[in-house]
């Protein structure tokens, strides 16, 4: 068997998973607020997990996998950035070994849930397939000819921080104008704020009388046809139909698709970024990719994980 | 032997290569105007190259690779769209194999040269190398694993037409923000006349009774310290340093190497904008691409084109 864990700013979500990646377990905690009780709480995890697949399954656990919101490197070794946890240069991989006795590869989130699409989701048959998680902010993962593409310095993807136009704030990378400063949860609410303060009082009445606006109500109001929530959404659609015709231009994939709480809120997203993608292309009359939907949801990232945990363990058998 | 040719909006450069791709001969003449005038220039320098590596050489010819400055599809059989050329679809392959009875694979010219750079010049041994021409617009070409890039729909890339900012200007293919149209060697002319229609007459006195400002007058002027041509360039970098920082952030290569009329002026362009890729970097103290001048010069057109046929030539051989 195989575990998936995700480590992420708030949650650390865990499962236990069959060779075929079905999940028999899975649960999660809020996440720790230091390094010493993250660790922690995740060697207690593994060992829980480890003595559930021994009790419950009479299986062995082969490896584990473990997803984080940051850059990883050095062979799935180090946790080189999170910014989330404000980790830099973490061995966790040899710190939970050490805890575990059991293989750990750490990974990319963005990249797992990637990985999670392409084996059970939106990205299965691409032979290019580039996923992008629209939350906080905007991860993103890529897979060409079934590997993820980690790219010569193992700096992976980040393709929320490519810079698509100017922006009225600034990213929290110091730069202007990155593509998750435009298009991802965070973006909505800054461009709704921000168009809050300069509308009338009668004019958006209802909305400026809300205490916090979230990403969630202006999808839920645009759908029911509120004028101020769409401005929002379409200037949102705009630079995510630049975004992704970058990503045309450059990677030429066959699909791609959206994932993360922006996308659970279903077709309209996908409906008014498509219309603008077609518009943008650099040859109309082309193919080029297709716009999904991601479809593994939340459990994408141990599901990821528990994928990364098993490819790397068969490679290393080898 | 193989043929090399390079048929660009103003000359078809063309020449003959031994399997090193040392030139044994090479030559150009003006690009006809219509397309019936091109097809046939081909067609006679192929034939009097044919000639001559019977009669001279007493080798045969295996195949010829032609680089265009459009885009290449269906197995590089058809140039899809060519702006410059005014083509659309003309399946140049057959036409010419109809004319000459030798195999004949077409590219695009940036790839060609990208090509180049990695058999003979400032991409040898990277694993992940991306060349960019800057030139009348911006070109490029991506080597990973000694195989051009060249996406899922054969679109292969046009990184030029990645949307980096908002622009003064429109780019030809309709979009605002195209990255050649702040960093191409057309963007520095435009730039400089936008910046001397807002200038006072006694400020930019040299520059404003110069009938016509090319790129070259800009960057040779600013290498004596001319600080009208400086702030030129200061925005050309800073924009040439954002497309950087974006191809590192999402194909993270070894080597990004700068060719094109513009990448002749030398070591000026490389050290302003190297300083401003380090600064945006998204992890400050972490490897990335190494910065580098092309080497090939204007032969790497035909030389790439040469590497095309052998290429080719040899798989389809196998």
């Amino acid at each position: 068997m195989f575990i998936g864990i995700d480590l992420g700013g708030t949650f650390i979500k865990y499962g236990l998973f069959e060779s075929d990646f079905n999940t028999v377990f899975s649960d999660s905690i809020p996440t720790g607020i230091s390094e010493e009780a993250i660790v922690l709480d995740l060697i207690n995890i593994i060992r829980d997990l480890i003595k559930m697949s021994e009790n419950d399954f009479d299986e062995k656990v082969l490896a584990i996998g473990v997803g984080v919101p940051g850059v990883v490197t050095g062979d799935l070794e180090y946790i080189e950035e999170c910014k989330n946890l404000n980790w830099k240069r973490v061995p966790l991989k040899r710190m939970l070994e050490a805890g575990v006795g059991i293989p750990v590869f750490l990974e990319n989130d963005a990249n797992l849930a990637a990985l999670a699409e392409y084996k059970v989701g939106s990205l299965e048959g691409a032979k290019r397939g580039v996923l992008l998680t629209l939350g906080t902010g905007i991860g993103s993962g890529t897979i060409i000819d079934g590997d993820l593409y980690r790219g010569s310095n193992g700096l992976g993807q980040e393709l929320g921080h490519m810079v698509i136009g100017d922006n009225f704030y600034d990213c929290s990378c110091g730069k202007n104008g990155c593509f998750e400063t435009f298009s991802s949860a965070t973006a909505v609410v800054m461009y709704a704020k921000k168009l809050l303060r300069k509308s009338s009082l009668i004019t958006n009445f209802r909305w400026r009388v809300k205490y916090s606006i979230s990403a969630k109500d202006i999808f839920e109001r645009a759908k029911k046809g509120d004028k101020f929530a769409l401005e929002v959404l379409e200037r949102t659609c705009d630079y995510l139909a630049k975004g992704i015709v970058n990503i045309i231009n450059i990677l030429d994939p066959d699909i791609i698709s959206l994932g993360g709480g922006m996308a659970t809120s279903g077709d309209l997203l996908i409906n008014m970024t498509r219309q603008r993608v077609n518009k943008d292309l650099f040859i109309k009359d082309f193919p080029s990719a297709t716009l999904k939907l991601a479809k593994v949801g939340n459990k994408a990232g141990i599901i990821g994980s528990a994928i990364l945990a098993q490819k790397e363990y068969n490679r290393r058998s080898l």
